[in-house]
Parts: C-alpha cells; structure tokens; sequence
C-alpha cells in the first residue's frame, strides 16, 4: 500500500466575500496550501463544489482552477456529494494517489453562498434533496434537522437546552481562530432567548451559510522531494458510505446508519477504534447532526450523545474535543468547501500548530463530512509522522 | 497493475425522454449493465451528471441513484466535467479500481436536458464556460465553435461543403442504431441547404441536445467471480488533460492541446501509438471538434482533418473508424451521459456484437470526450480480451 500524506494546507478567511469570485477564494486556498508544500507542482486537481453551478453559472469549476492558478494542462475533476463534496473530493484525491498512476494532487474545496441572487440559498442546497419527494414538497435541510430533533427530543426526553452547549463549545474555540466567520462567545442566555428558525432549530443550532475555500497538497511519500519532508500528515483511513437519501426511506431516521458504517469502515483501515483518536472533525451542520454523529460513532449511547456536551467532554481538553477551530457552526459552513476545512484544522492539530485552540498531544484526527441528512457520509482518518524522512 | 475490466455495459435508447425522469433513465442503464455482468454488485457508483443541479434541481445524484437501484450503502460520488462528465467518471471508477481499495464499481453517465422550463438549455451548459468573461459575455458553446469553424476555414481555406461528410456519415451509422436519436439518413443536398445556426454552423454542423443514460459494471480482473469471465474488456490506457477554458487564452486556438497531450499520454500507458485503435468514439459535438480531434491525434496534418472525411476514411470500414453508433451527431449528445455511451459502443466493437455497425477485426478502440472547446480532454483506451480465463 502506498504511503499517502498531506504536505501542505491552506485556506481562506470564512465569512461573506461578496468582493472575491469563486476563481479568487480558491486561488488564496491553493497558493497557500503550495507555498507550506514548499512549491510541490501536482499532477492534478480534485474540487469540491456543491452550488456553483446554481449560485454562481460556473460549473466545470476544476478546469477553471487549474488554469486559472497557473496549472494550466494537469488533471482536473470537479467532484459533487451535497455538503460531502470536499470530504469526497477528499476520497477522490486519496484513491487518485493510491493507485500508483497520479504521484501528488491538489485538493480543494470552494464555496460561494452569501451573495447570490436567483433561487436563494435554502432553495439552492435543496438540490441535496429528492427533489421529487421532498425538495418538491417545500421540505428544506434546515426543516428536516428540524424534523429529527423534534424525534430526537420526543424520544429520548432530552433536555432542550443541552443542545446550546454544542454551539457554545463552537463559538468558543472559533474565538481564536482568524478564519472564523463568527469570534464572538456565546452565552447560555443568548441559547436560550435565540430567535426560532424552523422549531425547535434556533438561530444557534444552525451552522451559517458562508463563503470560503480551502486546500490541500496530497502526495506519495516516496516520491516527495526531500525538502518537503517535513511537517507531514498520513492518511491513513478514507471511507465513503451511503445511506437513503430520503429521511421517509430509512428505518430508524434517528441512527446516522452511514455515518456508523463509515466510521467502522474508515477505523478498520486504519487499525484503530474510535476511542483512540484525539479529536474528531464532524459535520455539525446542526446541532443535532452532531449529537447523532457522536452516538453513532459510539461516544455515547443512543439518546445520550448531548451529555457529552454537557459534561464538557467536547471541549479541546475534554475526552473527544470536537470543532476544534469552531466547526460549521462558528468558524462557518461553506457548503462543498466545509471537508477540506476540516481537513486543514486536523492538520494544524496534528502538527501542533493550532495555538490557542491546540489539543494537547493529538496524534489521530477524524474528519467526517455529510451530505444531505446522512445520506452520504464521508470520513478519513489523519495521523501525526512521528518524524521526517 | 491492478488488471482493469469493463464486466456489463447498458444503455437506454437516446431522445426526448419527457416522461421519464434522471432517477429512471440511471436505474434502466444500471439494471441493464448489471444483468450483463451476470448480477456482480459493485462496492461503488461514479456517476457522470452535467445538468442535473440546474436543470431538474436535483445534486447529489450519484446517492440518489444508488439510493434508487437498490444499492443503499455503497460508495457514491458524483463527478462533473462539463461534456467530459462521462468520460471523467470513467475515470474515477478506473482509478477507485486501479488503488486497490474497490474491487468493483458503477460507472454511470445521466442527463436530462430537453424538457426543461428556466434558463433553457444554451444558458445551461453555458456554465461549462468561463462565467465572468465568455459566458457574461453572452457566449454560448454553439457561438463558440462557430468563432472556431470561422477561425479553421479561413486560415486552411478549407471547403465548406466537406464538413457536412461527418454528419452524413454519422447519421448512415445511427440508422442501424436502436438507441440511436436520428436513424435518418443525410444527403449532401439536405446538408447543403440546412438552416444556419449560428455562421458558419448549420443544424448538421451541431449535436443535439439529448436525454439518456448508460452505465458500466467495472471490476479488478483478478477478484470477478468465474461466471463473469466471459465478454471482458481491458481498459490500457486512462488520461485527463486540460487546457486554457477561455478559447482567448489560448496561443492557438485551432489546436486542441489538450486533446493531443491526453492521446499521447493515454496511448503511451497502452503502449501503442493512436494509429493502433481499430476505432475512435471522439467528441463530435460540433463537426468542427471532430476535425480539430483528428489532427490532434495525429490521423491527419493540421488543416487537413476534413479530408479523411471526404475520403472515406472514418466510415466503419475506413482507416479510422469514428461515431460508429451515429457519435454525438446521430446517436445524440446527452451531455455528462454522451462519454459512457462512446464506452458502451467500443465495448460492444470489441466483443464483436457492434451486428451491422460492426467494425471489421476491432480489437483496439480509442474514446475521447470533451468539456468545453477542449478545455477538458478524458481519453480512454480499451483493449478485447483475448478469452476468458
């Protein structure tokens, strides 16, 4: 099996750039993630783009990229799974590398929300839908978290006001990171005074649309020159499962059945458990999606993955620190972009370079990305190279 | 190296499909290719889609399909690349194989694009351009090839009338097509006096615009359980190259640098030279691609593609075989599906069942699709297997 490791990162500040296009956003992201690679020259590009076609007439994004980063004639593919198309362009870029026939490759994710006209935003990322059984209907992403947590809440007679302690964690994390989109701290008053979205999802249970791009450099370890030997993360487990689209489909809308299966799949390859990665990245779109998420990936029981906030344990020094730079929620969800930031702060982490929001001696990250309510969940699994080669 | 086979192939007829939707036209072409792979079930599903986000507001389409064909679960992923969405899914899928980590998967091509309201067809695929400087602009891809058209006779003072042979041929192999679009024969005089569209592009000169969907079942050789032994095609060679998306950025605009450059590379990785193919599934979009092609593969000097033509040279008993189901012309062009259907011909060229579109002796087949002018050039080679082991 080919050694497969991350030899640069990059990525812009999230928040709403109306003044920057699509191109521009991911041109920062990939010079960034080519300089920390010490200039490495890739054979090929794999995007994550989830609405430019919709929000921006742009689709052949990859294509675009290439040439308009000066990489004019490599290899691109623009790749799509709803929320997960960075988390998949991920996978894509891993398996590119791991059949021997591409030696190193860009992995960017990039997203432009916030300033659009036309259909909306919420009527854009409908699209992740069944557009003929749900999205026609008028149900929306957000109405469906809603949905589950309202089944959530019905079921396990959960306390309501746990779930604040997801986006508190976040926004206390995205404090200290620069490329937040939202540094303020949250208080359990504002949780609970909150104005209603779609009920029982405040405005806090829900993780901003946002614009934003972000990189990767992936290479094969030997193959790398040797002055990009340092500061290297392998990958050592990548997994893509599916699971119904539709919410209506799935036996039990409370287990995330992919997002279990991924994660078991993802921790085999790697020959580990959950239990010992140091923090894990996941897809807290909406609160609840991260309560099933821990649950489903085994934290905590099933109907008890929100005492885990409550008892801090998702803190950066709790037992399973999540969100680390502040997560969808406050450093900002830049839909198809989302995955790759995910990937660049479990990097940061593992070469302990997060600062502030550091997790003491983390040497295994997960990062899992969802599309659609868990109907595609993808995950992969980073570990620190003890030293350079 | 991983042996790669193509183990099913299927297809739906192509045409206006208006009472048949993206999810049905997938599930026809994947049950179709996976009766002919005697029921293998595949780890994986790439599925090829252009339009679908815009068009029938439905992304995440590749776990929609697996969702549909009864394959919850698997790996979904779905890949754009504009009119080479085909071909880059086959690409995927190959390489996904080629790592080692899938044993086997779906490729799928599918696109919707003739019964559609909102921004219509043109405006569509003209994401697939440069949004901010073509396509703004008010540039089409049709407008686009005719510049391109205009470009290639003026500078080779090429006739007129012999471009009309590419379409006229490929209508000739379309008739004994069943899933052919127009099985209508072409005469010279019906070219000569057919409405111009856009100068010098007259009706015969474009593709139309298509509903269809075909799929392949692709497995490692090694791992297909022996029943499936039978029918297989090699895949030898797999390459994606890009180029300048704006055609103004181009030193050359009449050469297809990219589509010279993914040949070598793909011919060079079967070991063999383009004059080695029996057959060539190109992109015949627009006349104009297919001339532009022909000289970049090295079958004809710049500025005298159009003779091949004009000499007989690409009918299926010629020097070089091409569109030998009618090609995009005849059998139709629909969009992220059109690449999938070039493999599913080649593969039925190769295992002797083309009946009356039978390439004499085919052993060797070369296909090529492209998004935009060329910007994105997929080619893939296939190769018969002598006999089953």
């Amino acid at each position: 099996m080919i050694d497969i490791v991350i030899a640069g990162v990059g990525q812009t500040p999230v928040g709403e750039h109306w003044g920057i296009s699509l191109r521009d956003l991911a041109m920062e992201a990939v010079s960034k993630a080519q300089m920390d690679a010490n200039g490495l020259i890739p054979e090929a590009i794999y995007v994550g783009n989830m609405l430019g076609p919709v929000l921006s007439h742009q689709a052949h994004t990859a294509t675009l990229i290439a040439d308009y980063v000066g990489l004019q004639g490599i290899e691109a593919v623009t790749i799509e799974a709803s929320g997960a198309s960075g988390g998949a362009a991920l996978r894509m870029g891993y398996l590119a590398i791991a059949s021997g026939l591409v030696s190193s490759c860009l992995v960017v994710g990039v997203e432009k929300m916030t300033d659009q006209t036309g259909p909306g935003v919420e009527a854009a990322i409908a699209t992740a839908l069944d557009s003929d059984y749900e999205a026609a209907q008028g149900l929306t992403p957000t109405a469906q978290a809603a949905m589950l947590m309202n089944r959530y809440l019905h079921t396990y007679q959960a306390p309501r006001s746990a779930f604040g302690r997801f986006p508190i964690q976040a926004h206390a994390n995205a404090a200290s990171n620069p490329n937040a989109m939202y540094r303020n701290r949250v208080k359990e008053s504002s949780y609970e005074q909150a104005g209603m979205v779609s009920s029982p999802l405040n405005i806090f249970d829900i993780a901003p649309a946002a614009d934003g791009a972000a990189a990767l450099v992936l290479a094969r370890r030997d193959l790398l020159p040797m002055q990009v030997g340092n500061k290297l993360v392998r990958i050592t487990g990548s997994s893509i499962v599916t699971d119904a689209l539709a919410i209506h489909d799935r036996h039990d809308p409370l287990e995330f059945k992919a997002v279990r299966l991924s994660i078991e799949r993802a921790c085999r390859q790697s020959g580990m458990l959950p239990h010992d990665v140091d923090l894990f990245e996941l897809h807290d779109a909406y609160s609840i999606y991260a309560v099933q998420t821990l649950e489903a990936a085994g934290f905590a029981e099933r109907g008890r993955g929100w005492e885990l906030a409550l008892n801090g344990e998702i803190s950066l020094t709790g037992k399973i620190p999540i969100s680390t730079f502040g997560g969808m929620k406050a450093r900002g969800n830049p839909g198809g972009a989302a995955g790759i930031y995910q990937a660049v702060e479990a990097v940061l982490q593992l070469r302990g370079e997060a600062k502030l929001n550091q997790v003491p001696e983390a040497r295994r990250a997960m990062i899992q990305n969802l599309g659609g309510a868990g109907a595609t969940a993808v995950v992969h699994i980073f570990e620190a190279v003890p030293e350079a080669f």
